[in-house]
């Protein structure tokens, strides 16, 4: 049997015991795990330098190269991270509904693991940790498949949780580390419906749409984000330009950030000059359609591919539009259905948008660099799913769960 | 552009419109269409006359046949299922939650429809009525692709709603036939990730099976039911008796029926003859393991194909066990995590039971054959899911819908 089909099936042999498995001991878990990882923190640099002396022969970019380096302070923040999925309420057992029927059936609808969860990412290791603490508290087991430039560290931060956790009364075998990192036992995995009951990937468009289209197994898609901020006409123009600048600058590489700025056509003259200086001044490539370079011709063309781009970088794509209905069709059309904004003061346009834009989040007057787990309120987030199915939006801690029916009778049987 | 694509990416065109379309209108709608069914009931019977005199030709077996057949009955039948669908609570729009954050965001979390659900399912027109009014009253477009042995009732079924729904309001577009019922064409339906938002398949294990290993678009598991009732050592033997006997014999074609019997072998001497009595009478092939086989030898010996087998039809597979552990454990191996049920009184063994199975629907001292929507308490289901993610057992309405977050700031901008 290989790796990957033997940890994935002793995943699934102890989901049910770790499913039952007390909030007492998921959380002296949790704290075990913190204990350890500050306990053998040389080891886990030691081992990481492996990993970045490899990813610079190899010549991994610096930005890759940062987001697979580990130090104190980076380990202190995966400890405090811990610290946050402890502090917050044990999802499973919670009773979500609860009703009788005629026949004096008593139904109770009862919140209870997924089972299995398979992660596929990318070479960053506090994803790692991240992911497998998530799903402790969860009652999940999972099958972790990290990428191969960070398998070093993955492998010690691995063994540091399992060991640990085991201590703490985790049935063993609930945390597993595919040490294959071949395409091929990625896809494997991806193929074993009958252990994993959902697989989510974490990482960047390609990795997202490479699990999406082979994966056997119900898959969440996340994280890909064209978002859209649309300044309306009575919008405030210098709220606007501040949620618009926020929006693009504060953090251009992450999934939140916009790409793409519409402006109604009636105050564009005023509010794209205003709007290009902040974003010139801070470094953004501005690229507009025929309106918006109209009104300033130093900018370049955009493309209907630029409309189309999650840029994940300080470029930004501007679009001049009639009115509201424009901008929610030009938005429904391009979008990855993320993130989107509208400034505005008119009720009636705030309506039709917040009514209209088919995405997870849709915010009126406020940045969308608030779509985050933490900055909703639910303490810790496994990723901001993009489809429809299941969860929608930064998933915490109850997105990882499903439901039973545990129906109690006295003899009913069916007539019908 | 082929039928499927064009079909698909009409839905997808009207479903914005759809989603936000009155209940009022959505009602009107199931009303015009049980009106027009009515009126044209003779179009309907005659083209249903086409798609059994071909099944008669081609030799579909009784079973088949009457599945396909439409009479007065019949339709009379599905009109009264659109006056169920309209009596219930339209769900979107629903604020499944609402808080506000330190920053003065206010987040609100509102149920949306899907968008468009893609229904495949064998040679039963029932279904296409049935489907349709369900993704209407929840605001979602269907794409129906059913069996090619009915496809002559499924044009005409389809041609009235179109009509009625039309002109009640509902933007056109919104019911989707595909009349190429080749398995190319199916298979095309499968890869439309961009139009179709989730695929449910409503039919037997291969075509479930099927569906859920080639499509591309997120899927429901629907309906296959390996069932099982265990009769622990504590049980009334009577009530036992009852709860087996209508689980097994009521309706066995369905899948919320058992095919397995497991008891406990402190009271197997006792409880194994006077159910197979009954079972006998009823004209049930046993089949048991050698346990059972010592206590009566006219039965069959079960195989372990036997215990993996959802027979649909007279037949029970018996297994004698040590104790609840033992049960479940087996359960849990075998079954298709559908129905439950175990037969006690002893209050330990219940606790254990509901809480170890992994199964849509866990029963104390009940038949199986509740788990159905309209048993629930849903008033119309759309299928019974086998999966965790999701839905999970009857899905009503409700398990039609997604959600998505509307954000209301004054400017707000995120810092960090």
């Amino acid at each position: 049997m290989n790796e990957v089909v033997e940890k994935a099936k002793a995943a699934k042999f102890v989901s049910g015991k770790l499913a039952t498995t007390s909030t007492k001991i998921k959380n002296l878990a949790l704290d075990k795990i913190g204990e350890s990882l500050k306990k053998q923190e040389n080891e886990i640099i030691e081992a990481n330098k492996l990993d970045l002396e490899a990813g610079e022969r190899k010549g991994l970019s610096q930005g890759l190269l940062d987001r697979l380096k580990l130090d104190s302070k980076r380990i202190k923040e995966m400890i405090d991270g811990l610290q946050i999925v402890k502090a917050l309420p044990d999802p499973i057992g919670e009773v979500l509904g609860e009703w009788k029927r005629p026949n004096g059936l008593k139904i109770k609808k009862v919140r209870v693991p997924l089972g299995v969860v398979g992660i596929i990412y990318e070479a960053r290791p506090n994803v790692t940790i991240d992911s497998a603490a998530l799903c402790i508290k969860s009652g999940n087991a999972v099958v972790l498949r990290g990428g191969s430039d960070a398998i070093n560290s993955n492998k010690i931060l691995t063994k540091i949780m399992r060991e640990a956790a085991y201590l703490a009364g985790i049935p063993d075998g609930s945390i597993q580390l595919i040490e294959d990192t071949s395409r091929m036992a990625a896809e494997d995995m991806m193929g074993l419906r009958e252990y994993i009951d959902v697989l989510i990937p974490r990482g960047g468009k390609s990795l997202i749409q490479t699990v999406v289209s082979k994966s056997r197994i119900p898959t969440i898609e996340t994280g890909e984000g064209n978002c859209h901020a649309y300044v309306e006409k009575s919008a405030d123009l210098k709220m606007a330009s501040e949620i618009v600048f926020n929006s693009k600058v504060s953090r251009p590489s992450v999934c939140n950030a916009i790409e793409s700025l519409l402006v109604d056509e009636a105050i564009a003259a005023k509010f794209l000059p205003m709007i290009f200086k902040r974003l010139k001044e801070a470094g953004v490539e501005i690229r507009g359609d025929e309106a918006a370079r109209n009104i300033d011709n130093s900018i370049k063309a955009a493309t209907t591919e630029d409309f189309e781009t999650e840029f994940l970088a300080l470029i930004i794509a501007i679009k001049v539009v009639k009115n509201v209905e424009e901008a929610v069709e030009h938005i429904n059309q391009f979008s990855t259905k993320h993130s989107e904004t509208i400034i505005t003061k008119d009720k009636k346009a705030m309506q039709y948008f917040t009514d209209n834009i088919d995405s997870a989040a849709v915010y009126v007057n406020a940045s969308t660099r608030f779509t985050d787990g933490g900055e909703f309120g639910f303490g810790a987030e496994i990723g901001i799913s993009t489809q429809k199915l299941h969860a929608r939006g930064p998933m915490g801690l109850p997105e990882l769960t499903s439901y039973k029916y545990i129906v109690n009778g006295n003899g009913q049987i069916r007539r019908n």
